[in-house]
């Protein structure tokens, strides 16, 4: 059995390595439109070969598409449209009900399998592929109702032998949750940026000063612009209210300062703290 | 010669832990108001007795002034009025341009040295307390030309055994910076924490969920409000100019999302990634 991954960047490559031993798959393929990233991942080991596209397919038990979420939507038709009986494809990005829409009444829909791990780094490229960086997390199936068993079996077996515990949701209720817990922070985290390097024009400054709080806070602001566009476009309905909510407790925080109301601010923070239950 | 420590938490409690072995100090009292915190830095061996505010005072040769910012300017002119000639006390605090103030004509003021050692975690209480977290990290001295040059000596051997790179500046510009760089992150987080929890009701979606970009942007928001809401009150001319700037390019991002503007999203994320650079 073959597994053909397409797009071999942070989440692509991490799964090649992560499969590689898994003994799930005979060959692991692999496809990606930028010619430096096919020599480094078969360098970095990621993939057993690179092969275009199209004989990628043919060759392919199982797909996996990695590539950003805007180009998923666009070849995952494609690809259903040429699947055989025995092949199935399934994605990984970090936004499923455009996905999900893109191909609900395509003759071949029930070979797609929808699925989101729940892991990342704020790097990408071949080189940010982590070998034992996706195990033990959790990973998400949407719409599983809509997918093939078969394909459906084959997906469990590839999350199970990565010890990830699967969550069914819908794909609609999916992309809402995520707007509320990772696409904000990516949001936050990007305007932070901004912000420093807009008013701190001291270069140095941020470097001798930036501790490790401000380091963790705006870690996620170093994420690829490729990937992080379309999921927000694309989210944006959620990510609009959340937004809101976000400049409203901005807002709070700020009209605590104005008005020295120590009171009120220590009731906002210790409200902030109630994270830590939840996280921990 | 013995050190005092006042205040025996997160930042008290590691210098003490960090002092213990250097040779410097003969003995290390420690000074609470919490009983349970007292009990605590004794079995964490945090210090080596615990004194009560006068004695320990007393048999000081160096005291560091750990307490939360508004308590250290209420206690450090009344500490100053007590010290003998040979005596000298710094403090360890997030925000340097009031204690600095509160001390400004005292005629004392020599004998103290104002510093802000760049770490610290978000958590608090003597258990917080690490012993090998503050070395090499880098120290502020502010307005070292009005403090004794035997004091600051002595303060420089403290930070040269901590390995810590000492950078002098004067204390209204180390505001300014710690807004920038410390500070706005804090708020950024609080406020993140506050807006998940308000909009995702569903407390086991959060805790599935939440991957590791999430965790590490809403980190500090576990942060005390006890040592919070003095920092960000007593900073917040400096902090309200960055506050505005940040919701400004929130907005900016909210105007993209709105107007399906990936160029400009695009660009947005593109100058965020710049921190890199400053970073790493």
């Amino acid at each position: 059995m073959n597994l053909t991954i397409i797009g071999l960047g942070l989440i692509g490559g991490s799964f090649g390595l992560s499969l590689k031993d898994s003994g799930l798959f005979d060959t692991i393929i692999g496809v990606d439109n930028n010619v430096k990233h096919q020599k480094l991942a078969l360098e970095l080991n990621l993939i057993d070969e690179i092969l275009p596209l199209k004989k990628a397919i043919e060759q392919a038990d199982m797909i996996i598409l990695a590539t950003p979420v805007n180009a998923s939507e666009e070849l995952l038709p494609k690809i259903l449209t040429q699947l055989k009986p025995h092949q199935f494809i399934m994605d990984v990005g970090s936004i499923k009900s455009d996905i999900v829409k893109a191909v609900k009444t395509h003759p071949n829909r029930s070979k797609f399998i929808a699925t989101h791990p729940m892991w990342g780094t704020e790097f990408s490229g071949p080189t940010a592929a982590r070998k034992n960086e996706l195990k033990n997390r959790k990973t998400i199936i949407c719409n599983e109702q809509e997918s093939n068993l078969i394909g459906l079996e084959l997906v469990k077996k590839i999350y199970n032998y990565l010890n990830m515990e699967i969550i069914y949701m819908d794909a609609i209720e999916h992309d809402l949750h995520v707007a509320y817990i990772s696409h904000i922070s990516h949001i936050t985290s990007f305007a932070l940026a901004n912000t420093v390097l807009e008013k701190e024009k001291n270069v140095k400054t941020i470097f001798d000063l930036a501790s490790t709080g401000f380091e963790s806070t705006v870690r996620l602001a170093k994420s690829n612009p490729k990937t992080w566009t379309p999921i927000l476009i694309e989210n944006k309905k959620n990510i609009l209210v959340v937004l809101d909510e976000l400049l409203r407790q901005l807002n709070l925080y700020k009209k605590c300062l104005q008005n020295d109301s120590e009171v009120d601010l220590n009731h906002l923070i210790h409200e902030a703290n109630k994270i830590i239950k939840i996280l921990k």
